[in-house]
């Protein structure tokens, strides 16, 4: 079990949202995405991604990168080094899971599987070894 | 009119969302939150936020800033350098703009206006220069 996540920012980040990733590009300014994340209970975000993209570049040439989900209230913010896996048992075992929490219907889910798994994907993970979280409200 | 912004960008950045804002550190690492914004007519996206900040501190030093906003199936991420004003005029009329966007119940409105413009806020505006648009629709 991860201790540097609250109780609070874990199930925050367990709810249906998106998380928007940040990485380095070569000029060292940042570059911007979103991204399906799932949570794992000892505190590893797993995502999932075209093995081709910016953002894949980005981070086997510098594998800091910053996670951040929220919405217009509250916000979890994370920050560690990437590990990027093209083992695919680890690619398709990470899509089933992201897939399962992201596309709700079977029919659409064993599509999008299919698809995602011609794409060249890759699979990132993330132990974050900072967390900030910030709320307007008082509850918490 | 900006022209750097599709009609289908506009129109995503227009609806209820909120923007995720990357900086850089001093070690050149990004950093992320969540921030409320306003796409204005000219395509200037204008935001809000107490001057002490960290995001403040970095764009201070580097002016270089992404902001992303997106759903789970489309994002739109904007790349351009941000301008910081500390005039109060600006800075109540951009919050007065933010608050009437963000904030639906007038009475919580007064209330919100009246609490950042005692946070010593600075006024952020950023006209893109470089815009990417994603979307896992064929609509668009």
């Amino acid at each position: 079990m991860t201790h540097i996540l609250s109780d609070w920012a874990r199930a925050f980040l367990r709810e249906d949202r998106v998380a928007v990733v940040s990485t380095l590009n070569t000029d060292g300014s940042p570059q911007v995405t979103t991204i399906w994340y799932l949570l794992q209970e000892d505190g590893t975000l797993i995502m999932s991604t075209p093995g081709r993209t910016q953002k894949v570049k980005n981070l086997r040439r510098d594998p800091r990168i910053a996670v951040c989900v929220g919405d217009e209230r509250r916000s979890v913010s994370l920050y560690g080094m990437v590990t990027i896996s093209s083992d695919q048992n680890v690619i398709r075992r990470d899509l089933e899971q992201l897939t399962a929490r992201y596309v709700k219907e079977e029919a659409a889910r064993v599509l999008a599987l299919s698809l995602f798994l011609q794409e060249g994907r890759v699979a990132l993970h993330v132990r974050p070894i900072k967390v900030t979280e910030f709320s307007l409200d008082q509850s918490h």
